[in-house]
């Protein structure tokens, strides 16, 4: 079976982690994986919206920490894969970031360390009530501190602090809460609320989703003055588009819009 | 009838849209109007708080659609008016921020686009139960890219990627969970709890909050280091105000401050 | 008695503001005891959580008022001294943050103004409802400049402006709903509840602990693609350390790690 299943409904793409016996963990197999299934939707104009979501018991149990001991048997003892699997997964999370789509994560069991980087680092969140999400490699005498870059861009400081130096999970309304996720779903109801999500994005013009996309990231990396003038040739850009033509006079007759996508 | 009425309440200055058949659209006019309206604001000592509030049933509902489709009958389908309409839409926003006395959105009905960009771009914001926030503009092909700089920075990630890529409204309790208000209140009661909130703030040294709203601001785009650095020398110079003297000796004294402001 | 007693508890130090006559005030020989307290706990390895605490009714009342207006006395007006005096105020501030050990505030009674920066500098805090929080000294003319720095990366900007403008306090539910602390306790189980975090910190393994909390503040300063080079590069530095390797081992063999900390 493969690493990753991938089903597409419309314009949505489902991406389902399929490890279940190891929890979904991003092992180097899973990472190749995903990357080459992001690599493939970058080209994927009639993808409009991405799910991520898990096989089996939990969404994503984070580093696959049998196949990183047997890193330690080499050479350096492992410090050169240890330097490389940590480029390879920040690779992954920067990947469904530059994603000219965007990406839902569809959580549910648990989302622990690089899993819960997962959930931070996609665009947004759907997940189960009782899903537990955690930092906690803490624990094991391993701070977060990949993960902890998608996270403390996602919630406020104080929060993110905690869950890193305690390694306590919070459950799916905290999570909510503190902007972690989009919200929270009854478990039965969580792949279609995902869906529907998916398919309320996947409705709008994929250009101009694109490009907004896109902006909105690099826009938060600068002082105002130059987000303005960024994001003002950005929006002219698309005002350029025929599509958004169509769409701002079909607007204003009152009717659907014709869009070719 | 002007485009934006003005009165004033002591140190309060209330501009009020004045465009309800337009549902107050950000239209050029409307634009440079409230463009003036700031500049003569900005050298008015004797005002130390500013409501920002709209007639009719909508507090703003975004750029001028019809004003934006007749700009596309230039030789270049627009793109040289598109881009100085939205150059002068941002403008207005870092004028807002950049305006010596701290401004407060009074906000019922709808923020739409613009409109929301308005809500989030003052310093604070005030709205009546039932208002309604969104950056909407997706739903017509045109991604809300300026106003997600204002809102970008008001709220959590993916609480702003929701609605920019949605278009989804929120009512005005998310809105204050998410941080884009400070507060919910009845809509009978919007007026006056917004007054009161300028009041509390005029009653303060206008010097004093003049130098630290703006260094409020230019600290934020400062790493901590230099923002410490930037702060020190703003607090300094107000312990060398008179009136600051004057404060802390009535403070110490167990009486009130004797202000000429 | 010394201006601050510190009390340890195994791997936990807690320190007591000792001035409770004064508010436990930051005046000139509590910032000079809380920075030399700070120096020393740097080097001392086998602390690995720290706890500020306030005697007497309250957490700290800010800067001391009557300290600085005797430092009015001099030939310029007092300048150099409040210069000076943010200065060291602001470079206790950073020594918490730089502290190598995680620092919780313990809050009760009232935060004002320095005392508000205090807790929002700690890496966490826990409080007694009832208390509350302010940086209110705009209300004797003197905009909380310096204490901005830390609420404004704390809580969400409009949140922080209004404390800032308005003087008003809030309470410890809403300042755990905005994110200054991180939960509100019963007033009897202030203590218990903070040792209890504490405690939880400091039995993770100090050393991944360390690297982590300084990578914490320092990737937060970054854009997301050089923070995650940097995170890397420190996530493979921890997983050199023979401490993780025996943390993942025993794991993975479902046994309690061997530390020797």
């Amino acid at each position: 079976m493969a690493m990753i299943e991938r089903s597409d409904t419309g314009a949505v793409a489902r991406l389902t982690l399929n490890a279940p016996e190891r929890m979904n963990a991003l092992s180097d197999a899973m990472l190749a994986a995903l990357m080459a299934e992001l690599e493939t939707l970058a080209g994927q104009d009639h993808i409009r919206a991405v799910i991520i979501a898990g096989a089996g018991k939990a969404f994503c149990a984070g580093h696959d920490l049998n196949e990183m001991t047997l890193g330690r048997a080499a050479a350096d003892d492992g410090q050169a894969y240890f330097a490389d699997l940590f480029g390879r997964c920040a690779a992954v999370m920067m990947a469904i970031r530059a994603l000219p789509q965007p990406v839902i994560a569809e959580v549910h069991g648990v989302a622990a360390a690089a899993g819960c980087q997962l959930v931070a680092s996609c665009d947004m969140a759907v997940a189960a009530e009782g899903t537990r999400f955690g930092v906690n490699d803490v624990n094991i005498g391993l701070f977060c501190s990949t993960p902890m870059v998608a996270l403390s861009r996602a919630v406020p400081r104080k929060q993110a602090f905690e869950m890193l130096t305690t390694g306590a999970f919070v459950n799916a309304d905290r999570a909510c809460e503190i902007g972690l996720i989009n919200r929270a779903v009854a478990p039965d109801a969580l792949q279609s609320a995902t869906m529907e999500l998916a398919q309320t994005v996947a409705d709008k013009l994929g250009g101009a989703v694109r490009i907004g996309k896109r902006a909105f990231y690099e826009q938060l990396e600068m002082g105002v003055e130059q987000a303005y003038l960024h994001t003002g040739d950005v929006m002219t850009q698309n005002m350029m588009m025929a599509e958004t033509a169509e769409g701002i006079e079909a607007f204003l007759s009152k009717r659907s819009p014709n869009w070719s996508q």
